[in-house]
């Protein structure tokens, strides 16, 4: 998988870089059971501090994205907690709109927007 | 306006309190022209350090949302750069609906998400 990574942009590495494996889980390039590289390799491959990495793989991890495993490292596991999942994001979504309804974004245009996400994500047929 | 701290959250104070002002936007209950309380005031009212405040409001000024005047402080002026935005919403959404995607929520019920937060900041007839 390709990790990415903006040094310019002001969103912390490690956020860029846990946001960059769930698009990969969310796209099906990261699967159930796949095991992520190992901090050393990540952090070698992308040219950024190990401390970085760990950091976004305890991010996951909390997230119920991947578990650690003493002997694979991290592994690509998703806790089913939909409930949990849906109130996190309802509470962003509250915020994002809000911020996009001061700026005139329409409830229509909003819509359009998460088709175009789904679009990507999941086609339709 | 009544700011409500979460000082159990992990999300920042500087970003509920951003969070906050802006949700008091998107509601009406902050309105184009309306001055903030000054950074004293508020880091009095919540008992919170100044610096917080401070970068809050340097948070909201970055996004447009306020203006500061040498003279009244931190006044809500809406920048009406919807383009700018949009995009940056669209930016939000592919990785929050990417986390939702990897948790088996579906495209309908964000659409329901979608609507809820709308009906709360601009009821419909």
């Amino acid at each position: 998988m390709l990790i990415e990574i903006d040094f310019q942009s002001e969103e912390a590495i490690y956020m860029q870089l846990r946001n960059q494996i769930v698009l990969g889980i969310a796209t099906s390039v990261l699967q159930e059971g796949d095991v992520l590289p190992s901090v050393r390799q990540l952090a070698d491959d992308i040219g950024i501090n190990m401390h970085t990495v760990n950091k976004a793989y305890s991010v996951l991890r909390q997230e119920g994205f991947v578990t650690m495993d003493r002997r694979k490292g991290a592994v690509v596991t998703l806790d089913d907690n939909k409930a949990q999942a849906a109130a996190e994001m309802r509470r962003h979504l509250r915020v994002l709109l809000a911020k996009g309804i001061c700026k005139n974004i329409t409830r229509a245009e909003v819509h359009a927007m998460v088709d175009e996400c789904f679009d990507v994500y999941e086609p339709q047929e």
